[in-house]
């Protein structure tokens, strides 16, 4: 069997993505006894969630976990619900996307509960000195948008896939860098995670997965 | 010559002080050349500043910087002020001492402003890839005790020392902990650096301050 | 044709709340030429939904909305989305309840979308002065519980009701109140705003509902 | 006797500037018995101080509180300390010009502690229902400038003038049009307090200082 995780490329002001670099480096790799196939979505509204769609058809994986950065939080934010929302508030997409308040499937239900075991992903996350929890919004954005496509499109496919999402911080390296030009003049940097931890992290969350029986 | 490291004990909460292990991590190092010297402070107003003058009178160091924890911080923090008010706030210290808004030094100076190179500091820090900041206020507790009592101390001794402040995040491992009841349940966990992060931070501020010609 | 306004008791560390006050000022009033209908829920998980469906089934009023405290936030919080889950964090309910994850309605739908044009209560709050924005989450206490409540409730009866929730900060007087304490000491009082305008965006967003013909 | 209040005029993102609108609104006001000056200074590092200097000569009074912006803060801060520094952060001064680290009097004190007996002010303000705390940090802007340069002006005079420092929060008004893009979008409306909540708070720190024997 197969697991899904895809990452995000960059996006807006960062000109990395963790998210990006975690998928391509679990992708080949073997967890739980468990294939990983890791993948790049791109960020824009139109194609991403096609892509992702593609994805679960072509592997027919046992877990899929979309990961996506959220800078600005502090700690691993296992997401509990995706909903049938599309607005970049902000930040247009890459393409230059800037959908306000569209729903993703016209008509769709208001939104999918992640069937990740979602509690105990941060459960084990926080008992391997990982900073994590359960988030109640995983936005509007392109992250929402992967979570709500994978329990529409497992729905649809009548898929057996546990699916969920996870946004990670800023790297503390990333957090160092975007902190250059003010933090010297008085301005705290942004909280952030080490690279290798967010990847333990994420690594974690398929163990669980896989092993739940939940 | 001798550089002098202080941590402080643990307080409130917290069943640990990353500053405190650091401290004594680096007790006995060689670091661009100075032997280190690391000491853990008592988390108590009235005997903290004595121990610390009397470390300063002992080793006559060339340079002292004094750390603390600043759980909720995200970041180190170079301290640039110590101010003359001991405020215990929300958390008396150990011995049950709760001043309100007392002077440290009676008739003494508004405030002693670090001399630390903490602009260069923060530069090298954000070069290593460490998130860090100047800060503008360092509270009213302890930390901000020793940081005014380190330049009093220095300026009644006519000593010629370098002297500053590092305040530093929950560690990651803390942060962990510390969300465990709560983090399942939505609320996320609090900012953090790595320990290990956090001690070549206070390695590099060393370098920085032994190495700076101003 | 009638519009029903919940609020909620007085719970945890809150000696007042400003939603009960609000919805006893306004019961009885017209507003938009509808007779309002003001009642006030207790905070406790197992009766508030029951007393929610039976002021539904009593009043099949053509606009509902409930309205609850969120001290900490800043502005009207015009929820989006009540989600299928009862956990009470850190607070358990005025009856000693203290859910975890728990589901709502078990088997029932991920979520119910407000029916209220929430851009457009946002838009006009603004046009009024008022500081306000379309909130993603409304959390998984007792205020998620009622806006999941109002949509369950009204799909089960087949009632024609906009429904919605309006998150309220804390008024200037209890931010103020609270602050007794701590902020002589360097701690800031919470965000607020106070009660006429908060009266005054509830007024705003039921004539909204009424005369919106979305 | 004499009572000198100074607001700053709009800067920055700002159009309006409370502080402006309430030093215009007092000017020629009695309060406690004191006859009100109010003055608008620029912001302007070069300028501002000089005014501020100018004012304290012409008017010599009984208590000098001058009154800044602080968007971001949810309660009136009355200001512990000015620090010997001007650093504009993100935000160069009107006239462009854009500090780093500089200090304000070369060779002059670390620091200015506010003479106004500030606890006893916010006190009164929380009495009043005012949302209001003591704060450590006025940062480094123009606002540090104006408390620091009232202490060294009234030390190199030898005045008898009691000073100190406010910093305000946005008005809700606007809050609530700094919102008009991003709320609609889930965005939240910054912290604010009503204009006319901040000018009884300038008016209630007028009285405390001028009746306070401390």
């Amino acid at each position: 069997m197969t697991v899904l995780i895809t990452g995000y490329e960059p996006f807006g002001e960062h000109e990395k993505n963790p998210t990006a670099m975690i998928a391509e480096r679990l992708d080949g790799e073997t967890i739980a006894g468990e294939q990983v196939v890791g993948r790049v979505l791109p960020v824009a509204f139109d194609v991403a969630g096609e892509q992702l769609r593609a994805y679960l058809s072509e592997y027919t994986p046992s877990v899929a976990i979309a990961c996506g950065l959220a800078a600005g939080r502090s700690a691993v934010s296992v997401e509990r619900i995706g909903v049938n929302v599309n607005d970049a508030v902000t930040t247009p997409d890459n393409a230059g996307n800037d959908p306000v308040n569209e729903q993703i499937a016209v008509g769709g239900p208001a939104a999918y509960l992640s069937t990740l075991p979602i509690e105990t992903v941060v459960t084990e996350l926080l008992d391997a000195s990982i900073p994590a929890y359960v988030s109640n919004t995983a936005g509007t954005h392109l992250c929402n948008n992967a979570l709500y496509t994978l329990g529409s499109a497992i729905e649809d496919g009548g898929y057996n896939t546990k699916f969920g999402f996870l946004h990670l911080p800023l790297t503390t390296k990333m957090a160092a860098e975007n902190a250059h030009e003010t933090a010297v003049r008085g301005a705290s940097a942004e909280p952030s995670l080490p690279l290798e931890l967010q990847q333990r992290a994420v690594e974690s969350a398929i163990k669980t997965a896989v092993t739940s029986t939940v």
